[in-house]
């Protein structure tokens, strides 16, 4: 009996679906590109002078801009003393009085209500009435810590508390953005992959969905489809009557929807629209038009990319009023979501009005982001077409390119003999020869026998090239060594 | 089949933890609390102006003002132009400066480390290490949104993942702060009431724990304690005897110790001293000083009382590394804690130093608020002692007061003709008579056949006093009516 065993937490002990849940986007390669950058400072020579994080969508971090109308609003709460001053805009100080005013003691110190402060959630509702053409109710709008936060809430509503055949079955695309996969860890849920058709822009076969829906329920109680909108890893945006058919499919088999919006200010291929899945609902009308409903959105991401303030909302409709009372009060033990993240929301959803001396600057700073963000899709994908053994389907939305590589024979030998997969063995090899840090598409799930890597687009477009040129020579290099 | 057989989500469907759960700080009173301001608002005549909220501990809310030097570092974080400007301090600035040094791409709007900026972690880090005068590591610390958070998280490596008797048993103080209970009820866990002794002060006696521990060994598996010191609602504060005696206790039964600590710098009686768990397990030498211990901090209460930030830091100690590993990991599909929660703990634990242009605005702000609480504290505690029908022990510490309340038989009769507990009885017609919002004992657990609420003593000296003569008035009548 060493100390060992006099701890309470052990690998036997603990959690054992804490033990399961993994979460790629921050997984053992970017734990690693961490410990590398750490030996850079130590002074360990390495052929890269720093390592270039590709793998998370982190705007501000790639040297992205924040929007200066959002920080000075945000100021202006956090320091109201600068109400005062004549450097800041007055359409900012009245939107930062705005929300100051919903605050208790007008201090964005206070808490707020657990579903978030009623100004901007009618400022949200706002928003959606005007995207969509159809009203939303701020009652159905809960602010949360970032979207995540806002998508477990759900997910947690839609648990059976029990395991085996009875456990709550959540429909995930694959790939898929990791979170579900880990949330469903940690919940002891079950997941019910369905695979996109990579060979048709990555688009939502029925048959398929059919085909996964089928085969999960013996083992499970399915409760609800998650679609991620424009797609994440994908880049894919779906189209209308796709988006019909998720609905049709889910109203046959009883299924709430989980649709997870957060790239919607985020198109890039032409022709592609974003239209939302409450918009698509309400089109259709009967009995389409009642079905419960949960729409995610993130301050994070956009052209706005405010990660570190953790904003988000849900949008959550037709649920029983019974159920949305337990909702609203499961999250009361949270207190509230952060209220600076809340501000950044509204900054989002109530931007500047033209004429206001804010107006030209935002637009300015806003189409700039998107026009680069644009750019740089259209640069990527073409780039890894042109490579030999990349294809990549056309970034038509998000900030993720999500190449198909083909590995040669000897190389998913190799990664067998190294106990990784082939995927993740490509991706260290990346990281350690050239200081690129991605994510093996096997974080994301992938159809078997395929290997994918996913990487953003956000560095600026003349590290970008430079990258792609740096990962074009490694890619050849690997096709060659293990030809 | 009406359209509610279309629901996905009904009573009968939706999670039961979900329906179980019960988190009485923002419970059905406070739900009526709003209802009548709402009324108020709209014109309807009530016996008082206004609703008092003297059911959450939030500090802005009931006029207390934000400390000055920790707005001034959040706005220059926020808007990095102002550290142009002449009208902020130096070591406010060069506070700002060394956080966004430590944000990628020098924004708080980039992802930080899933376990917060190491910069703040250090900084946490030499905090604990001068306060208890034993080092600590900023790798066991981990920044959080609010402690809540941190709690949850701790609590979730504890889970097993079954139900029935192999669920994971925490015990908690009775009465407790409801996030424990809620938290037990959404992961179905198992909780092991133990009550604190209101005749001592609402100590913590080791006959008790032994109680509760052997007679919930049969329907669990035990795997932590939950201590909350300074009290809360009890307004207690442990000696360190006491700690000592329940590190013995967990040692003996191999207990995870959860030390919930978040008013440690809310100290009012005389003679009584915050002792941190952590440093008694130090001083009390091996094998204790290798016992897993998890303490909690937070940015909403102490003098700061920063809440609507959602700041808050966990120091885990003594975890395997593997254990830690998962646990790291466990957290990253979170992303981060918001960095200006974060830069808000960055300032309370490295406030400004002697001889800088901040240190004696600091200085003055926090005695001021501290010195005001101190006063409430006592002027609370006599008053309520005052009172026929009435007893409550000394607010020693944090911010509340939990007295009991001696009903009428006939009180208690009509409350259960009512269909309420005695105590929601009581807070329910105090609210409705006199517009002053409380939270009913039950809410936190009591021993059966007692009746308390709780109230905090945050409103400012002159509105308290107000408040408190109505609810005398209040008290008095009631006594009388059910007599």
């Amino acid at each position: 009996m060493g100390s060992e065993a006099e701890h309470v937490l052990t690998l036997d002990t603990l959690n054992p679906n804490v033990i399961e849940l993994q979460y790629a986007v921050r997984g053992p390669i970017v734990i690693r590109a961490t410990e590398i950058e750490n030996e850079i400072k130590a002074g360990l020579k390495k052929p890269f002078a720093q390592v270039v994080k590709a793998n998370i969508g982190d705007c501000h971090a790639t040297g992205q801009k924040p929007i200066t109308y959002i920080r000075q609003v945000l100021a202006l709460c956090t320091y109201p003393e600068l109400l005062k001053s004549n450097d800041f805009p007055e359409d900012a100080k009245a939107q930062a009085r705005r929300i100051l005013e919903g605050c208790k003691g007008q201090s964005i110190g206070s808490y707020t209500d657990s579903c978030g402060l009623m100004v901007v959630r009618e400022d949200v509702a706002n928003y959606i009435g005007e995207r969509d053409g159809y009203p939303a109710d701020a009652k159905d709008i809960v602010l949360c810590t970032g979207a995540s936060d806002g998508i477990k809430s759900v997910m947690t509503l839609l648990l059976t508390a029990k395991g085996g055949i009875d456990a709550a079955g959540f429909m995930i695309p694959i790939p898929q953005y990791p979170l579900y996969s880990a949330a469903i860890s940690e919940f002891g849920a079950y997941p019910i992959p369905y695979y996109l058709n990579e060979k048709n822009k990555w688009a939502l076969d029925v048959s398929e969905l059919e085909r996964a829906i089928t085969e999960a329920k013996p083992n499970c109680k399915p409760r609800a489809i998650v679609v991620i909108n424009p797609g994440n890893p994908t880049g894919s945006v779906l189209t209308k009557e796709n988006i019909k058919d998720v609905i049709k499919f889910a109203h046959r088999h009883k299924l709430f929807i989980m649709a997870d919006e957060v790239y919607q200010h985020n198109i890039w291929a032409e022709g592609a629209e974003f239209v939302s899945f409450k918009k698509v609902l309400q089109e259709m009308g009967a009995p389409y038009n009642k079905m419960e409903l949960a729409s995610f959105m993130s301050a994070s991401k956009g052209f706005m990319g405010e990660c570190g303030y953790r904003g988000g909302y849900a949008e959550v409709i037709n649920l029983q009023p019974e159920v949305r009372a337990h909702y609203y009060k499961s999250i009361s033990a949270k207190l509230c979501p952060p209220v600076s993240g809340q501000a950044v929301i509204d900054c989002i959803v109530n931007p500047p009005k033209p004429g206001g001396p804010s107006y030209d600057t935002y637009m300015k700073e806003k189409d700039d982001v998107l026009a680069k963000l644009k750019e740089k899709a259209k640069f990527v994908t073409e780039l890894f077409n042109s490579i030999e053994g990349i294809s990549c389907n056309e970034v038509m939305g998000a900030m993720y390119a999500f190449p198909r590589i083909y590995l040669p024979e000897k190389a998913v030998e190799a990664a067998k003999a190294a106990g990784q997969t082939p995927d993740s063995f490509y991706c260290f090899a990346l990281l350690e020869e050239m200081g690129i840090c991605t994510v093996p598409g096997s974080g994301f799930r992938e159809e078997p026998g395929t290997f994918h890597f996913r990487t953003t687009i956000l560095p600026q477009m003349d590290e970008l090239k430079a990258v792609l040129n740096k990962f074009k020579d490694f890619h050849l290099n690997f096709l060659a060594k293990y030809k």
